[in-house]
């Protein structure tokens, strides 16, 4: 397998922390998302993902776009370590949990949307950095309240399994991080970062550890 | 089961479509997303879905949020009329094509985002119509790109039978319309848009066939 991937992009990093956690090896094509105006949007890439956007999975010879799309079908090519539970209703919270983050935090957080804050609308540094806090803070704390109110949440997300809502929410507490947010008022958001933290898994998947890593 | 829904919410439209191809029947209650600053933020719907946004649909007294998250558990627990194909290739195919919907263009679009660049930001009307229609040009683009040259498209987004992509694209653009944006750059989402709009189940979910719908 080949994962097209940028050692910053927090889309990226979901996908890598689920070929670790399954113990897949696999080989990191970087894809420098700010050099030459960014490589993900010149032709070569677009035609691996039309979109110009990280990640993409080559699985033998199939090209698979999309971190949530990526995950699941790694989920049900290579079952072992399942990063989705066995029922439908704990299914449906772990993906409701990644899609709090995919959907209603990321996307709006995101280079190519900050970039066009900046770029088209003239919006000075400090309110763009504002508006990034915003909508994590938003974000994490509807997470924080759906994580703390309810008994499926374990050591991780859901249980005391790592799922594929850990591996979603891990790279956007990392962003958050990079950005300065207080994470004092999420607290079980905190304490399962940590408890993820430890696992060699996402360790080396994180941005620090990546092949194309920059200070 | 009961749809917190509201007509013009284009994630609560999805849902409308997947329980409608299934034939399954569900009570509509609807959140007036305007009314007294937004009924999906106050405590009484705070409580059913943290996180304040529509749909949430309730099942057996269990609460399931995120329109993907609910169509995949209504998919898993109402098998008849598949909204995912059989082989995961297909499935990563229509997750992926649904999420360059649901990730990449509406949360971007949302009316809370739109609302901060005005409100916050003070972006002037126009600007922010352009803000609109520039993310549902870029994902639309890609869409088109994705589906002409793919052989697995056929009368809907993947195959001849309609599918969770298609739910979710179809509503996006009803709200690509709404903000007057051209769909001659997209004839392939446009024939799609068409062959599902000849389906009752499209239409019945449409937000003008909704109880709580306004001119």
């Amino acid at each position: 397998m080949q994962l097209y991937t940028y050692f910053r992009s927090s889309a990226a990093f979901r996908v890598r922390i689920a070929l670790n956690l399954k113990g897949l090896a696999y080989e990191a094509i970087p894809i420098h998302l700010l050099r030459g105006g960014g490589e993900q949007l010149q032709e070569a890439y677009r035609a691996v993902n039309p979109e110009g956007l990280v990640p993409a999975l080559v699985d033998n010879g199939a090209t698979i776009t999309q971190s949530m799309a990526i995950i699941e079908y790694l989920d049900e090519t290579h079952p072992v370590m399942p990063l989705l539970p066995q029922d439908a209703l704990g299914r449906a919270r772990v993906r409701a949990l990644a899609q709090m983050v995919a959907c209603d935090i990321h996307p709006i957080d995101n280079l190519r949307v900050l970039r066009y804050l900046v770029k088209e609308l003239g919006v000075p540094e400090e309110a763009k950095t504002e508006w990034f806090r915003h909508w994590v803070r938003e974000g994490f704390a509807a997470i924080e309240r759906h994580l703390s109110r309810d008994s499926a949440t374990g050591r991780f997300c859901h249980g005391d399994t790592p799922t594929m809502a850990d591996c979603v929410l891990v790279p956007q507490v990392f962003n958050a991080r990079r950005f300065d947010v207080d994470l004092a008022p999420y607290p079980t958001i905190a304490r399962i970062h940590a408890a993820c933290m430890e696992l060699p898994a996402f360790q080396a998947a994180q941005p620090s550890q990546q092949p194309d890593a920059e200070s």
